[in-house]
């Protein structure tokens, strides 16, 4: 009999959950909102009546491992307690672990979300090729995942992965966590929003002005926009966005030396904007990066170059991510099929 | 029968050569000078001798596991050649391993000089309780070591572990490696003497420049008496030490989230001076850190507190080496005694 699993990405906004089969291929897919307001509970059991669904569906012909969930926030992995989670209010402290457990009398493995979304990304995506990976997301904030011999390297206590903390400028913009000039304040959404809305306030920036005028939501997406067009401060953004996430990139590659640093993430859209900025800083502030850069290819992509040799990667490949925000998906259905996982 | 090895550190000035018992027991050392002039196979050759008459010494009662080599510079581990050694000259290339056990009829490892000194430290020294550490050698330039799950960390190439050229100011002094503002411009003894000499250039450091003139070999240690000594421009340069090596050790807390980070190497002599910096950024810098920091202890004193439980550890250990310059010899004779070693 085959088995499959179920991974869940339990966001502040969407509650999503998919049937994965051991080999990768996605067997159904269910979108809910989380209604946040109504309460931990009730997100809870309206996730747990979706994934009784949607085994029900299928274990007559597979046999189901177990369900991963990927969740935004800080988690403890001994005992299965979300220990805080900004987009999740009111669930800090919780063993939502045990909870799930309960209602669904299954295995349930709880882990972050950008962990989640490097362990996809490893498993079916831009890093199927290598054991180790880092993964950057980039969206509301900057998050990260490690992967090391294929699975979530998490650290002493869960905490590895802040990439989105580490210093880009020491006297840069104030940053929510208590730092200063986190790569998070330049590379995030966020980030790309206060970006144009200090270039609209100086008063160089008349097309991100009428563009921030007559659209309410005005986002990192509408800047990108402007920056495709040729926009000159739009495309200074964007020269921000790659220049940070370079320092960052070329830092975490003298550190790890390892083959491969993913980029994904809402932001990721706009990689034609930044990537070549990255590239730029990677190649003057990293010595490890210059000794085992992929020369001859084009930036980024390493799919048809053969990199990757019998006895292991020779070359650091700085790339997209692949499987968009269904990365977090297939990592937390991969979760309860690591073998010999605690 | 008790087993023994040997550690060799084997430097651009200093060939160090000690027995080593399985315990960690010191059984015996040499010390001799690293005739670099004469070239690479008069060295080697020298150093065979002596490893030859410290082991034909002890083998009649205890086994010989093996010959481990920390040499500064870039090794391939897979082959045991050295392929660059800006303090071996004329050692480029080297097929050092496979000449060494040709003559000596032994196994022999050879690892890059930094990573041995971390894995001596973690052996015997400050990090013996932890699984997991990195380790920063401040001397003429900055190096860095990573052990995980007690081994050392190579990455992809074998180069990981260069936190000296981690940036800690984008636009700061330029460094060899190509990048600028790298932590090593800032906490290496040579960064020290020359942050001291812009002091003095400046004419606000009357101090340092009547230490300079009256010593032709003006040092890092003579800037660092100073500042013991209440010398504000002094203090201010160990200051400097301080944030930049805070910003970096912030930098590794927030990707790696590992128990410890100890500081060795000459410069670490100044701890005094520095390290109330580096705990200054850290708070600030390392959302990480200031989840996990020993908070009622003393700042690097981790000895006398039983922070490390027995499911592990939870608290993040900054702290000074303890081994001194030996940290190396005893973690070159570690490299033979590791089980599963390839």
């Amino acid at each position: 009999m085959n088995s499959f699993s179920i991974g869940v990405d339990l966001g502040g906004t969407n509650l999503r959950i998919a049937a994965v089969s051991e080999q990768g291929h996605l067997m159904e897919k269910v979108t809910l909102g989380t209604r946040v307001a109504l309460g931990k509970d009730h997100v809870i059991h309206e996730m747990c009546d979706a994934i009784h669904l949607l085994t029900a569906k299928y274990r007559n012909t597979a046999s189901l491992q177990g369900i991963g969930i990927g969740v935004p926030g800080i988690i403890d992995m001994k005992t299965g307690t979300l220990r805080e989670s900004p987009n999740l209010p009111g669930w800090a402290e919780s063993p939502v672990q045990a909870q799930i457990e309960r209602l669904l009398s299954t295995r349930v493995i709880l882990e972050n979300d950008a962990n989640v979304a490097a362990l996809g990304e490893k498993w079916l995506g831009a890093g199927r090729d290598v054991d180790d990976m880092i993964m950057l997301t980039l969206g509301t904030g900057v998050g990260g995942g490690i992967v090391l011999g294929g699975r979530i390297w998490h650290g002493m206590t869960g905490m590895a992965g802040e990439f989105g903390h580490m210093t880009v400028e020491p006297e840069g913009p104030p940053c929510g966590c208590g730092n200063r000039g986190c790569v998070e304040q330049y590379a995030s959404a966020t980030a790309v929003v206060r970006m144009a809305k200090e270039a609209i306030a100086s008063g160089r920036a008349p097309e991100l002005a009428s563009a921030a005028n007559s659209d309410p939501e005005f986002s990192a997406k509408a800047v990108y926009n402007l920056a495709i067009q040729g926009d000159e401060e739009a495309r200074r953004i964007f020269g921000r966005v790659g220049r940070a996430l370079g320092i960052t990139i070329a830092n975490l590659v003298n550190a790890f030396n390892l083959p491969m640093y993913v980029i994904g993430g809402g932001v990721s859209s706009a990689w034609q904007a930044f990537a070549p900025f990255i590239f730029e800083e990677l190649r003057q502030r990293s010595l490890v990066y210059a000794a085992t850069a992929p020369s001859s290819l084009q930036p980024g992509d390493h799919r048809a170059t053969g990199q990757i040799a019998a006895d292991g990667p020779t070359r650091t490949i700085v790339t997209l991510a692949l499987l968009g925000s269904d990365a977090g998906l297939y990592g937390a259905a991969q979760l309860p099929m690591t073998p010999g996982r605690q």
